[in-house]
């Protein structure tokens, strides 16, 4: 393994992890940034991505070993003190961890579809901007082995840094890809024999009296206006019970509740 | 209605909105901080909660009105430009509406367990620090109408500024009270004939296959570090089916999903 020194925060080579919180690496230079030591392990054992380097604080190397003893990573390993690490990243990076990973190309929805099982789950999204939210949803798919995530191009890209660390490194690690219009998503996934459910706080069945079809995408929009209408005019919608003089449940949460419904991990 | 024209940032009538981010005013004062309209229209219509002032950036007060005309508040209305809004504040309040809400003594865990009805559900956690966890644990108890929650003396303060934004006001709806060591919660709540359940990932029986007593008390510990181990021995365990190789659910997420799970609302 490569391990090389770094002294000071205006190195050339650790230009990438240089004030990483007011960057978005992921859309600029098809790079993403992973933190912690949990992300990491996801990334260095990553099939589809691969790490470009690693940033680690002199007293986390230890830790840190038997992962990369592990793992080999072929990239360097670069490190530094404490105070280099936060003056490179321009703030207190307190897991003193970090790594820069290499974004790869995303397959097209009709190869991504054809590649999944006979029987599968899928997470659709539509319209999910929130950082937050994305990397919660990646999160709780994996929790409930979901088959995938599909986006259609107005979310934002999972691989953006606080995605990625909500999503406990889990948006590295369940296939996704985004692509068009929701409209095209639908038409790919019933070409590809999905019943697409659509969850929705105003629908008249809900989740627990809907059987499983073999392959299901459960389709979801945002908190605040839902779904567009000819989405749902198209689409069977389910909702889930909540008490009628609450507002909604957090659009993350509705996925997890969904998810863990419909899972066949054994109950 | 008193409405107060502020037209500087340092006016004493406003002292207790200066730099809310920064202060612990729940902790502190006895009083906290409810950010915009959703959040203040449950702040005003609460029973146990009262507002002690508003504080309204001058162009969203028309939007106010039919709220304010609802619930006639006593307390002042103070009114002023964006500009000074976030002097006052000490940030950009996107929002433009601020209230300061008085907290008042929580009933101790005897008297507020024996004013719930009949048939009950709970949550009790042990041990919640994160004041995002704690927003979004009374938001899903809220949205599953659980009749209450009960912290014990480790977790931190519901009406904390954070805490009740992401609740979207729900940390002022649903009863709660905290109090003491969680060793003692168990024994007020067992002489209170509650059911309680601790949602632990390496227990044996799972949420799923599990009836619904009564009462039940649902309790959740810590993401890290779990429940303490005499309270899982004491008690019986019940986890969520998640994938063999994923750590673990947001605990939030398990409420609700256990929440959603055991609820009596109409399926």
């Amino acid at each position: 393994m490569q391990f090389v020194a770094v002294e000071r925060a205006d190195q050339a080579e650790i230009a990438a992890y240089r004030h990483i919180r007011e960057r978005d690496l992921a859309g600029r230079h098809g790079l993403f940034v992973a933190e912690g030591k949990v992300v990491l392990s996801v990334l260095l054992r990553a099939r589809v991505f691969s790490a470009q380097s690693l940033l680690v604080v002199e007293n986390r190397l230890p830790g840190l070993m038997p992962l990369l003893e592990e793992t080999k990573p072929a990239c360097p390993v670069y490190v530094a003190s404490q105070a280099v690490m936060d003056e490179i990243a321009g703030f207190h990076v307190h897991r003193g961890i970090l790594g820069i990973g290499c974004k790869t190309a995303r397959p097209g929805v009709a190869d991504f579809l054809a590649g999944l099982p006979e029987e599968a789950l899928l997470v659709v999204l539509c319209g999910i901007t929130n950082h937050d939210n994305i990397g919660a949803i990646f999160r709780n798919a994996a929790a409930f082995a979901a088959d995938g995530v599909l986006l259609d191009e107005t979310c934002c890209d999972p691989l953006y840094r606080k995605s990625i660390r909500v999503s406990v490194g889990a948006a590295l690690k369940v296939p996704y890809t985004q692509d068009g219009p929701v409209l095209s998503l639908l038409d790919a996934l019933e070409s590809h024999d999905f019943s697409v459910m659509a969850l929705s706080p105003s629908a008249p069945l809900d989740i627990y009296h809907q059987p499983r079809p073999k392959k299901l995408a459960l389709l979801l929009g945002t908190e605040g206006e839902g779904l567009p209408e000819p989405v749902l005019k198209r689409l069977q919608t389910l909702r889930i019970p909540i008490a009628a003089d609450f507002d909604s449940l957090n659009v993350a949460t509705a996925a997890a509740i969904a998810l863990s419904h419909f899972t066949r991990l054994e109950h």
